[in-house]
């Protein structure tokens, strides 16, 4: 496959012009034709200022500098396509193994050089482009991509940090073993980047972070190579896993690690359930996430975010909700489910389905798009199968609209269920109002429970408005910045699964407590005394 | 209750004389005596070196600077009983609110004394004295109580950190909610202390560790007041909690904390099954942990640990599998359950025993033994019934054994299954030869599983030896060193749920990454820049 440079993922799924158009003709006040996509031979890419030591594996060659310029947030998108490349790195470094990065940080730290992690690069907040006025140098290390070992009896396995989720699950396989972890990035999102920013993958319940799945990390630090031990649980201190979870390429780089997996489920079952407003149906998802029944999906989608994907056209919210296990049949468990969701005023939709998994494989085999379909349960077509299609086809469908100058972006946040019906209607008014005053007209925002707890919630918002030509990027900020401030306001984090990056620095600076900013300055601090590491995330640069 | 100053928990469950010396009569070489417990007037505590601001509630009463000298360790009881409290506090602080945590933390800066956080004082691992030359004060939190406030809707609540286990569950009642965390000492340690040190509770699978409860926390540390929101869940950078978990007292107070409660169970259901030997059973346990059915109680105890607690006589292994749920009706989880153990080579003993818990409050509410009872399932006389009063029982037994100059006390640790049986076995045999080193006469190295993990196993040993008078702390200290030792040599952790302390320095400095320890000691230099906060626990003293 080829990545595209500009927009999200395989250049061959991309939409073609007259599906543009097609699509944008659902939004009011759009051009009629899409922005030609740029080629790249016509950009201008800003020379590199660096005369690399030319043993290490670096290369200034202007594509790949520019497809390593950005991530594939909105702005990104827009930026890419309005040509803007003049913030490409000065070098793209494809370390081979853990020395290399290592005597590229020792070179990089020596230089004054700042290095940049990039894993797949599929960033939406900023975490992977550099701001500032120092040389800097994009460290590509999907070259870094083996299952170095797998313990069966202990269903784990060794993996470095580069390997992307296709990578990685096929070298599982033959063991009978999976990650399971399928954020919407799947393909094009690493290991090493999944830990470096607690990603959000498969399961909506318990163990909804990569940080659930890590046994222990090894971490190239400016200051030396970190190793935790291969541990199921201990208490001996502070987590040290815990300190670079999350650190997104501040601290150092992750090179290897263990991970826990799971056996290729055998059995599956799913159901929809409509509920007739949002209030009620956020009930109902509460009390059955207070259950203990841990369903592998439970995805609530309002009747905005319904009606898009296609799993409801009637303005009824739909719950999906998903079951699956290696070792037991799980219809018992599904009908507990739903019964919770009856109890609670929904309508079961249809019959269940699935069962035995005879051809789990078949499922999970050919690809990143039946790898993702398992985030739902078996393949049925119906309210899941509809939402499921939709959801993989939703960042190619962003950058169509992009091309049509439509604003197209997403944010997400938690908090405790004490507050989530206000958050929801809240961010949905205020939101939209911003939408209203940046773009003069109204737009959509609509809300779905990608996660949810015990005790909260994580509601993921989608933005659909009209922009102007060339002022997209300006507006959308508008609306964002207006997004960060309701959730600051009502005590939501800035960010459930995306990372802080450096589009969310205010909204995590609101957040962090002080204390604790002065803890990680002074970690920062130690391991990476020359400050060359992803500067400007998460704190600011020394 | 008065608690005892010398010994475990409540002077009126002290074994007597008779019962010493009955029980003492089952191992072999021991005095035909106890040792006489001192009476604290005639001690000698040293005189305080404080003459402290009188505006700072601090007492230099010597029975409660005697009283807060040690923890509950072996080694502390049989020093207490040996009459030395030569490394007493100078004094005792009692805050009444957090305002006077500050201003205490400002005035010990200033004057330079040493303050150790006291929340129940049952550590096991000298984490609650002082083994410096400064002066220094014992910062006693029981006065810090309260339930502060209830989010019945999330399930959640505020709770000060001094409030001992029977102390807040007391207060969750009314609200129909508990925190549901049951360590050995429930009844004699504090929220704050299970933050600090990580404790291990009440569930055997899944959230093990207090660390899964916590929603967020309030840390009073000498360089300010750190205050996390209060979040199901979360993506903004590395957990500023996970900072302070496991602190163990080095980085601040835990004043404060919102915690995750669950509802009170309405059904449980347990069973017994026996192995005949304990690598079937850890086959069989590894099975369950791994099938995602999260059973609240799966207690495996090899033959000599059945037999010493009474569960099983006839030289076989007994696990003891509990579920519960207060959504669910529980009997087709445990069928689930026993059947997979049944499969891997199990005797179910007797039917099961449970169903809906019609007396769920009188089972609980009637103090902390059956708050600790609930630790299995509903109260059947069984196997799980006749061990769980051993383990509510086994610290007066140490107590009373003590005295009779026996040793007995128990280490535990954590690894990965595919070093499990490896691990146990090597323990027995290099413990089992340290005792006979140290005592000259052989001794019991028992193992359970006190918790399990789908990638691994928590065991839990117990020494029983006879000591020789006198020279007790010497012997066990020896037999601890060899214990250690193999730990590390395994890899397996120091410590699962007992903590560091400074008992555990020299293998958790071994199993302690440097770049983390790097990390930590700068964080320490931040927050606590005087060096005041329990020096010694896991980094050294400035």
């Amino acid at each position: 496959m080829t990545r595209s440079w500009w927009g999200w993922g395989r250049t061959d799924r991309a939409l073609a012009d007259d599906e543009c158009v097609e699509l944008a003709a659902l939004i009011p006040g759009l051009p009629g034709r899409p922005r030609a996509v740029p080629r790249l031979r016509d950009l201008e890419v800003p020379p590199s200022r660096l005369g690399p030591p030319s043993s290490l594996p670096l290369t200034t060659d202007p594509a790949v500098r520019a497809a390593h310029s950005y991530g594939k947030a909105y702005r990104d998108v827009v930026r890419a396509l309005a040509g803007d490349l003049g913030g490409a790195p000065d070098a793209v470094a494809h370390p081979a193994d853990e020395d290399d990065v290592v005597r590229l940080l020792d070179w990089a730290g020596t230089a004054g050089v700042v290095v940049v992690p990039f894993g797949g690069g599929s960033s939406v907040v900023g975490g992977v482009e550099y701001r500032g006025d120092r040389p800097w140098v994009s460290m590509d290390l999907t070259r870094l991509d083996r299952v170095l070992e797998i313990d069966r009896v202990s269903r784990a396995a060794r993996i470095q940090g580069g390997a992307l989720g296709p990578v990685l699950e096929e070298q599982l396989r033959p063991a009978g073993l999976t990650l399971r972890h399928f954020p919407q990035s799947f393909e094009f999102s690493t290991l090493g980047g999944w830990l470096a920013t607690r990603a959000g993958g498969h399961y909506a319940t318990l163990h909804t972070h990569i940080d659930d799945l890590v046994e222990s990390m090894r971490v190239v630090t400016p200051a030396g190579v970190h190793e935790s031990w291969r541990l199921p649980g201990s208490g001996a201190g502070p987590s040290p896993d815990r300190l670079f979870l999350g650190s997104e390429g501040t601290l150092g780089v992750v090179t290897e690690a263990w991970m826990r997996l799971q056996d290729r489920p055998r059995w599956k079952a799913s159901a929809s359930v409509t509920f007739p407003d949002m209030t009620t149906a956020t009930t109902a998802v509460r009390a059955i996430s207070q259950a203990g029944l841990h369903p592998a999906n439970c995805r609530l989608l309002d009747a905005g975010e319904a009606a898009l994907s296609g799993a409801s056209t009637t303005g009824e919210c739909v719950l999906v909700l998903g079951v699956e296990s290696a070792a037991v049949p799980v219809a018992g468990r599904l009908a507990e489910l739903t019964g919770l969701a009856r109890d609670a005023g929904g309508s079961v939709a249809g019959d269940p389905v699935g069962g035995a998994v005879d051809a789990a494989d078949a499922i999970d085999a050919a690809g990143a798009i039946d790898a993702a379909g398992a985030i739902d349960a078996a393949g049925a077509i119906d309210a899941a199968g509809a939402w499921r299609a939709a959801f993989l086809r939703m960042p190619y469908v962003r950058d169509g609209l992009a091309r049509m100058s439509a604003i197209v972006e997403t944010f997400e946040t938690a908090c405790t269920w004490d507050r989530v019906d206000e958050l929801v209607a809240t961010v949905q008014a205020e939101v939209g109002a911003a939408v209203g005053e940046v773009t003069g007209a109204p737009g959509l925002v609509n809300c779905r429970f990608t996660h949810v707890y015990p005790d909260g919630a994580a509601p993921y918002f989608t933005v659909i408005t009209a922009g102007r030509p060339g002022s997209e990027v300006a507006m959308w900020d508008d609306v964002k910045t207006a997004a960060s401030e309701v959730l600051g306001r009502l005590g939501a984090t800035i960010t459930h699964h995306h990372a802080v990056g450096r589009d969310h620095r205010p909204g995590y600076d609101r957040q962090r407590p002080e204390p604790f900013a002065a803890a990680l300055r002074a970690v920062k601090a130690t391991l990476d005394p020359a400050g060359i590491l992803n500067p400007g995330v998460l704190i600011d640069p020394v």
